[in-house]
């Protein structure tokens, strides 16, 4: 992986999946390693996030590196009608691994084809968010021993979600079996280019499921009403104690946060010993300071 | 301190301020120390605030420690809905110490009920904001030689000013002989709560006064109109140059900042002899440091 | 220059800029050292500006520095009306350098006067900009060996630049023969304060120029129409092909980004090998690595 980007979680290949894998749980053990010291690392969030920002310059900190950036484009030569193009040349002068969020579907692999140094995707619009693809695998193989095998559930806003599709693809490739379940105004047209089926039924997807993953209902990325209330959503599609007295005894309830308590989860099974979301924030500083060691000039 | 959290100065006691106020001094001395090195330090200030976040973040840096966080919700997952729980657990997993700062009160108290390391509050609402108290202690100590059986007296918006709540309870657990002063509009209505005397007479609370603080008349806070005007504010409550020449030859003059200038404090007198601003500004960093050092793993 | 500030070009004399010049090519071989470690940075961008403020960034980190700071004066205590001095007064306790930008001509002077530690004009208003001369001579000696007779022409909205102002000054000083061109309304009124001829004839500024520097047209600086149209300023004032073609055979096109393509510079004018835009901004972390090392303490 060393000195290549990572884009998309399909630019990779199962034995990559599982050096970052294996390097993250290594990271987690002994977390404070100065293995970038020296090397400056740029955040570009072109869309607010702290979540994943705070993220990875936590995993960019804890290997000795040091942080250039913005949070938001509002503030940034970007909003003077600079081109991506020339922020891009311009960053790559300056960082020696640029990390970046964007809302434009593509833009983060247009990016990695300007930049003359490592590009890590930290999201772009609808379609990629690989590491978190990988700090999922992480967090299941590390609760359940393993991945091939088990079955996912990835439950919510399909249509909108880069989390679905990368997870859909990395997990699919790890062997699992996943499927995806939304309402219908809310899952893709064409969705056999996602590779795993897709359904509006609920109850067949949590059939059997050793997973359970919620999806954020991203209220600011509807443009339209798609679904009659919140409460028609939480009824038919959120979990809460009830739907989860269903599931298998030991399922894994998984959100790639922020969680909106009350609508897709109930509160309380957020907070449930089923829930991993704390483990997938932990293992997600782990899994970045693995990508960021990899493509960063690691062995 | 070691392990604890500091949301208010009730928390602790004598012993603990003097701990604090000592260890500051010393830092003073020799302000660049690697005693935080592989610490990493959230700021999150979901009210913006440059004088104090600067301050935390100078403290830090100058202890070799590292900081993530956020200048301004507007920012963050929770303008996404994110619940302060959520938020502060999420951070828990990034950072070793969490720095915060609420517009609400008893949301710092909240945080760090849910938090796994400590939390400093750098303000909450009306309720508190410690440092600035302990700070201010060690600016008249320094400038006075002590603080017992000194006479200060905390003139403005006591009813919004968690800097006045602060320090009426911190200086008064010293043996300092405090007295709270504004218009009436701008005093609490239970004022015993605050177990020291209330007046709206300038007069009688600057009679023999060792320290005068003032406070900033927060235009931002005020919801409707609580004084004639800002005219009136300053001949009836400012102090001018005039005012000063009646007041104790050695009097000192405080105020937290940013000031308005010509409203609460005359220019002359902020710059005057008796001014001690830019020594609270100097001291804020050192007494930030002693808390970071002491409740960050310090001896 | 150690301990001085840097307000303006004008402030220093052909040896220091040559000296700045020889130790960014330094920095520019060998550029990450420990020569600032220890040291707190300030940033203070009352104006927001990701380019500049990430050059300077960059070249604290470089150096083993440390940066506090805002990038925007929206989230600082001067949207509470602190005064600058106040602030710059309280920064001179944290910091051991402030870099500024701000809106208003003469501001940073001002600044600097304040402070108790050295000063760094990052760009005030349409006054000066000193380091971005700076990197524009050192590209220019890189890029044609020398700066001493050259022909320069810069081009664009001479009225409202400090890029302008500060590189007639500077070339002029260093030999170079600098020519200013513009429409009639975006002229300073007063142009033999500038020292260099100004013209609105674009093919008298471009005849023989060894140099040409565009300026960008800065949309959101104009208060009112100064020109018909975008498209017609592009015909006049913009350099694409065709006009490129007749000019001389190596001359070097120069930009400060960030770029307006299609407007005072063709895209594929840009990207051509004629272009040093990018050593632009390499240039700029060098130069500014090697003010902040002269003026922060280097021998």
């Amino acid at each position: 992986m060393h000195n290549r980007s990572l884009v998309s979680i399909t630019d990779y290949n199962q034995a990559d999946y599982l050096e970052v894998l294996d390097r993250a749980a290594g990271f987690e053990k002994n977390p404070t390693q100065n293995l970038l010291s020296d090397k400056l690392v740029a955040t570009l969030f072109f869309e607010p996030s702290t979540r994943t920002r705070l993220s990875f310059e936590t995993a960019v900190q804890r290997l000795g590196g040091r942080v250039i950036g913005f949070a938001d484009a509002a503030y940034t030569s970007v909003s003077k009608g600079e081109t991506l193009k020339d922020t891009i040349k311009m960053v790559s002068n300056y960082a020696d691994l640029i990390i970046i969020r964007h809302p434009l579907e593509g833009s983060v692999r247009y990016a990695s084809e300007i930049a003359s140094v490592p590009v890590i995707n930290a999201g772009d619009g609808w379609h990629a968010h690989p590491t978190q693809a990988l700090l999922d695998m992480m967090t299941i193989r590390q609760k359940l021993g393993k991945l091939e095998g088990l079955k996912v559930a990835i439950i919510g806003d399909i249509f909108h979600s880069r989390v679905a599709r990368s997870n859909a693809w990395g997990m699919k490739t790890m062997g699992m079996d996943v499927v995806l379940c939304g309402p219908p105004t809310l899952l893709p047209q064409h969705t056999e280019s996602l590779g795993v089926p897709v359904t509006d039924n609920v109850d067949e997807a949590l059939e059997g499921a050793d997973v359970v993953m919620l999806l954020r209902l991203q209220m600011e990325r509807q443009s339209s009403a798609t679904f009659p209330s919140i409460r028609e959503y939480r009824d038919r599609y959120g979990v809460d104690l009830d739907r989860l007295s269903k599931l298998k005894e030991n399922v894994v309830i998984m959100h790639p946060g922020p969680v909106n308590r009350g609508v897709e989860l109930a509160s309380n099974v957020a907070d449930s010993e089923c829930s991993v979301i704390l483990d997938q924030v932990t293992n997600g500083v782990a899994v970045r300071m693995a990508v960021l060691y990899l493509l960063g000039g690691g062995e």
